[in-house]
């Protein structure tokens, strides 16, 4: 019986746990295009980047050659703690929906900040330890980066300053306290403690703050304060990179059985989640080793990939950081409140975008109403409660099970469970109220998003 | 290196999940004295209970004999979902503490419901289909049984009444949403569904409800209506039987890399967790083969073993159920409002109170602002944020590591972690801000729990 060969969930054993990043990059017959100085237009160069981030990541940031980069055993000793995480098999899912695809999901849920940003966080926080930073500083919106980079902070004893987003940290008091918990100080978003979001007061007094203006007051700390750096927890190079221990954990444990996927399947907001997942994958395929489908799922009310322009952009709402090549729906474009506060983000992966460019990977988008569907189906059926960004990728998964439900195709999908949603309750209760609705944008309100592109030559033509 | 040779994390493969629960009571040499019918105080027997409980868990509950007792491959199936639970070795917190101790910790909070009390509602649900049940009613506090059991109910398409304590459920409106995403229907307590809730309604309007009156509505419910039975997370001997997985896999683990415990920890409420954890050694030590130290570990404000009487009492404060002899401090003893609901109970299992009587195990209280400190110490180096309940035995392991640190003893000391903390940040944030106190009765307070014990010649010498 085939389920006594492969069990509901494939543990690797610990020393299996990567020695080795994957650098995606290093694969990519072409690169994607440079970060831009926004001054100059020209590249950035390590020099630019240095005020603001760490060293080493700014190596790895800007590495296109090295296919493999050593994880160091002081981050592989955190790792350790949550990792390797589990590859299941979903035979309960598979069951409910009585199709003959077998579905497979690496969950990254199990440890405390309930999602893979630790992953990214612990590395970033090991190699400011070793530089000799002593503070950092981030933003954080939903919540899951800033526990994740406060857990990592408290392991290796940094002092850490998290700017939340202010309406978040009043409907989210308990996701504060965890970053408490773990030492971190929390200052809502605009704050009195930055010029910029003095200014920002000064002007909205009543604001409930956004990521774009929480990153800026970061930056403006972490540059002007001695030995310190801000990290960024998604979108950039180097965090996927941190990320591929996602797909090379999943690749192990499927290889180990001998189960090729025909269809990898990921939520994408800024794309770090996604980007790991594919990256040993993407890299036999972009060997001509493989076939495989590889899908981005983003929701309808953001939906960077499927609606918006392959263009310069910045990363945040703020206009304060280098100029990205990706594709953008605008740094002013402003997406409807849906409950998926992980998605919300205007850009995408740079990887991602050129991969998607080149024809690598599709893209689709779903309503949040669908999505939450799924997710209580799935919560009821294989015991796990999703957050609702790892839940859009359910959904499209669910859609490939039933699409092979009706042409008998014995299709292998593969999707990337990203995390849990214990704090994401009132989105639950929602959809459980029936008061939930799905957000689409109109043409004309992404026109307005793509107006606030940079009007520079690199983006003639894709301007709205 | 030993770092090398134990891993931080044992999981067991899938074939080595539990075939058989232990049953403690058959390796016992004196039973513990039998439940009674308040009516009549003799032993209650089968038909007794058959009107509340499913048959096949009243017979469990009265086994004496079986050493070991088959887990059907029904929840065996669902067990797969969620275990083995990991075997943690405490590398980091070792290191934090400079001890010489050897710590480990079994770590049954790595599913939706957040704690061990999953074990025992898939089990109970199982029976309940099994047996051609619909429904099922039951009562919750904290939430963790409540939503333990609304997901057991969903996975095998019961139907489920939840009456939740209404402070509880006014307080955590995000468990009690967990319960419904997994079809369950709460019912804040008292309530007008049932004749018991209506008449405390009508005495006490504004009653933030108790336990008790929970357990009492539970109850008529279940035996009012047809095909319905009564399900309970804690105390009794079925409950304790069901959590024998969380023992029989640590010691399997342990048993790998042939590491004997010196001292084994765990919190007390109920007892079901820590009866659990024991059973496989405490199973040995009946028989003479080792010497181990267990230690329950019960809070400051409610220690029914440590200040307690031996006696028989009601399992509930509204005094419905059959009398059980045990460790209580009274069903009308009224815990000050500690952050540990789970371990808010007057009694004690009777297996647990039996072999404490007996002199087969010790206890400790230990108040709640010392048991924060090392639930925020263990989250920050072990990565875990434990719930309060789970606090209180890290306490007696550290306080026990730190000892060995004076005296260079080697011990090995293991503890269990039966949940995470998610849905207790409330207390958390109380602890961060510095206002939360102690609670410790006073002898007053005792005696006046002893008076509402039962007046019954066994209790002679006992009542206060």
């Amino acid at each position: 019986m085939e389920k006594n060969k492969i069990p509901y969930k494939i543990y690797l054993p610990e020393e299996e746990i990567p020695k080795k990043w994957l650098n995606l990059k290093a694969f990519m017959k072409e690169q994607h295009d440079p970060f831009l100085n926004p001054a100059t237009l020209k590249p950035c160069t390590k020099d630019d980047l240095r005020p603001v981030f760490c060293d080493k990541v700014i190596d790895q940031e800007l590495n296109c050659t090295d296919k493999y980069i050593d994880i160091p055993e002081g981050i592989r000793d955190f790792y350790k703690m949550y990792r390797p995480a589990p590859l299941v098999r979903a035979y309960e899912l598979e069951k409910a929906l009585g199709t003959p695809a077998e579905i497979y999901y690496k969950f990254e849920g199990n440890n405390t900040s309930g999602s893979h940003k630790l992953n990214s966080a612990v590395a970033q926080a090991y190699y400011a330890k070793e530089q000799g930073i002593t503070s950092l500083t981030t933003e954080t919106g939903a919540g899951q980066w800033g526990t994740a980079l406060s857990m990592a902070c408290a392991f290796y004893g940094i002092d850490l300053k998290v700017y939340m987003v202010k309406v978040s940290s009043e409907q989210k008091p308990y996701r504060k306290e965890v970053m408490r918990t773990y030492g971190a100080e929390v200052i809502p978003s605009p704050s009195e403690t930055t010029k910029v979001g003095r200014a920002i007061l000064k002007e909205h007094p009543n604001t409930g703050g956004s990521l774009g203006c929480a990153i800026s007051e970061a930056i403006e700390v972490a540059t002007s304060t001695p030995d310190c750096r801000y990290v960024l927890g998604s979108v950039l190079d180097h965090v996927t990179l941190h990320q591929s221990v996602i797909g090379l954990e999943a690749k192990a444990a499927l290889d180990k059985y001998g189960v090729q996927p025909d269809i990898v399947i990921g939520c994408a907001g800024g794309g770090s989640n996604l980007a790991g997942l594919i990256a040993p994958f993407m890299a036999e395929k972009l060997e001509g080793k493989n076939n495989i489908e590889f899908i981005a799922v983003e929701p309808a009310s953001c939906p960077s990939l499927t609606r918006g322009v392959y263009a310069y952009d910045f990363c945040d709402t703020g206009k304060t950081t280098p100029l990205a090549r990706m594709y953008t729906l605008g740094s002013g474009f402003l997406p409807s409140p849906n409950h998926a506060g992980g998605l919300r983000y205007h850009g995408m992966s740079p990887i991602l975008s050129k991969l998607y460019h080149d024809g690598y990977m599709t893209a689709r988008s779903v309503e949040q109403t669908k999505v939450f569907e799924v997710a209580e189906m799935f919560a009821r059926c294989e015991g796990i409660l999703p957050a609702p960004e790892s839940s859009h990728a359910i959904r499209v998964a669910v859609d490939e099970a039933l699409k092979c439900k009706e042409t008998g195709e014995h299709k292998k999908i593969l999707f990337g469970l990203t995390g849990t949603g214990y704090f994401d309750m009132s989105a639950y209760k929602a959809f459980n109220d029936k008061t939930m609705n799905d957000f689409i944008p109109t043409d004309a309100d992404l026109k307005e998003g793509f107006k606030s592109l940079p009007d520079i030559p690199q983006n003639a033509g894709v301007r709205g």
